[in-house]
């Protein structure tokens, strides 16, 4: 390992034909900036779940074994055969992992865009950042205000923007208040501290007793428990007080789209006049905008003809909403000690991001397990 | 029965809370026109599947009892408890049925516009059709060319404008081509016809060999039959050739909604360059129109991210374009004979729309099977 930046390890995933996963740590050459670019030197990128996609991909970590040596360990994982279809644009292809973090430039390119870099400490977003260089557009690096960590700025792109992003589709979708699943998350807790300052109304829907009390804490009004006996009933109080529309739903798989769309139609139905066999005229929406239940979404349709289900993904949102998007990123960065402040429940170098026993942790995304890595640590 | 248009038998359909559907006939005294309202005799009104929903609503049509008399006609079914809830909205309430019609003006009120439409044939559309006579307002008749029957102008809205809905759906939100499920119902048949006119590309899916022959027998080009061995295959081919990525739904349950937007990623996926684990980022869209399967929908989300699917409800469509929609009638009335030609297996009257023996025919839905009433047939 090389301390000058001339090269550096970098953490690739990859999925062979034959169906076996291998993550490992390989040693290349930092990419010389151009006249426009700067090399940024990487301190602190997070494990999202958006990363974890790509990192183990379908494979099932509980088949994870450990080889190579301790300042070069290789991990290697079956994916199942049933799952290697949805993982045919990648193989054989490695591919390099982690979307956002945070660094010092260490080296600049020529133009002066470039130079007024040197030595700041900035936040990037693109991939590949589980390495401990990267040369990117100077043009693509927020520069984070004077005091602020690495650390803290490490995740100021895909959970700020995702819950600023939700926000926002509300107010351009015509809807007055938002639904959430899996609220008890980082993001969750984010998008709660958004809804609060703005005074939105948000209704989180969680699944114990225990997410339900984080969120309490930090403030949450409307805080539901899908694995209560009363949850149906719970959903529709919440959404008819609040008016809530319009979703996201991070989990996916089973019938919880289908449920919210059920209690909006039955809030909104409360104060119905006429009777409508397509139900109520108003339009109800769920964006799946994560899958921690991989399974099928079942609908039951029984929500009136007048409803929506669909994919949202934040680089679409951002491609669609254009130049407004500079005002979501000024946000973050003018409140990213309060609002948009994320909490790391451990901090690993790129050989302990590849130890067992951390796997096992941070590839159950669990709520309220973060971890973040530092590529430059020890 | 009077024959003076004063007053004239209905078919209101009422569902009870103890869970009994009531069909039947009742006389009703024929509304006197205001100064823009005319009277009309219906003479052609036909049993859409959006006619039978309200109909027949949940009940159970294998309960169906007959009783009163060969006049008037009494049907009782049950419907099944679990079915009740989706009911709510209508419990002990006498809903008229029948969402369009066609017949002659017998009597108008005192305004020009009213008076300039005594004895014209006209179509009409606002429910209640089922009846021997209806009071409506002038400027919701659509007049009928000269030499056009009741009967041929009894179908000019609801699978017309469905129709014509769907192919400017499609344009407005910069889709290139259709797919249709069902295809070679009534409705799909008029799509092929519109299509065809219009050089528009047009996957028909259908459930056998029978219904591929319909449509191919009119002219289709892509027809794939989802009860084969090869449908997934065959439609992506189908798809990747007409560039579909909208779809329009009258199944509504089980996978084939998702079936459709899978195939849809394959086919956009064969010219993919780059792995992208969010998929592809061309929206695809299922529209649900129809709800001949009322089981559930599931979608196994193998298409990535970029995708959608809602509800689609003629009247809403209708509202949205404004003033566009009178292009839509102008286009019916004009091509009433060819394009939009509707085919019917039976015309019976309002007695004979209650005999066992009919319903059991007419509410199976099945596709070819059309039927019209006539309610003042002799």
């Amino acid at each position: 390992m090389s301390t000058d930046g001339n090269s550096g390890l970098q953490l690739p995933s990859l999925i062979k034909k034959s169906g076996e996963l291998e993550i490992s740590l390989v040693n290349v050459p930092t990419k010389e900036p151009s006249a426009d670019e700067v090399v940024v030197r990487i301190e602190a990128t997070p494990i999202n779940p958006s990363d974890l996609g790509l990192l183990t991909g379908a494979a099932d970590m509980t088949t994870a074994k450990a080889s190579g040596t301790r300042d070069a360990p290789v991990i290697t994982a079956k994916v199942p055969e049933g799952a290697m279809r949805a993982m045919a644009g990648r193989l054989d292809e490695s591919m390099p992992v982690g979307n956002e973090g945070a660094g010092v430039v260490i080296r600049t390119g020529s133009s002066p865009a470039a130079k007024a870099l040197m030595g700041k400490t900035v936040a990037i977003i693109g991939g590949a950042m589980y390495a401990q260089y990267r040369t990117v557009a100077a043009s693509d690096c927020l520069v984070l205000p004077e005091g602020t960590s690495p650390a803290e700025g490490a995740s100021c792109f895909v959970n700020p923007l995702t819950s600023l992003g939700m926000v926002e589709t509300m107010r351009r979708e015509g809807h007055k208040a938002l639904v959430h699943t899996a609220a008890a998350s980082n993001l969750g807790q984010m998008l709660n501290k958004i809804c609060l300052k703005d005074g939105i109304g948000l209704v989180n829907i969680v699944r114990s007793p225990q997410q339900a009390e984080i969120l309490r804490k930090i403030g949450a009004k409307y805080v539901v428990d899908s694995a209560s006996s009363s949850f149906m009933a719970d959903l529709t109080n919440a959404l008819a007080e609040t008016g809530a529309t319009l979703a996201f739903d991070a989990i996916g798989g089973g019938k919880l789209a289908g449920q919210i769309l059920t209690c909006m139609e039955a809030a909104i139905s409360r104060n119905a006049k006429v009777y409508s066999r397509y139900g109520s005229n108003v339009h109800k929406q769920v964006y799946i905008y994560g899958g921690l239940d991989t399974g099928p979404t079942e609908l039951n349709r029984t929500f009136g003809m007048t409803w929506g289900i669909g994919g949202w993904l934040l680089f679409q949102f951002l491609q669609k909403i254009g130049p407004d998007a500079i005002k979501l990123r000024q946000r973050v960065v003018s409140e990213l000690k309060t609002t948009f402040a994320s909490r790391y429940t451990k901090v690993v170098s790129l050989q302990e991001a590849l130890q067992p026993s951390e796997i096992a942790v941070y590839a159950k995304r669990a709520t309220g397990e973060k971890y973040l890595i530092n590529p430059n640590k020890g």
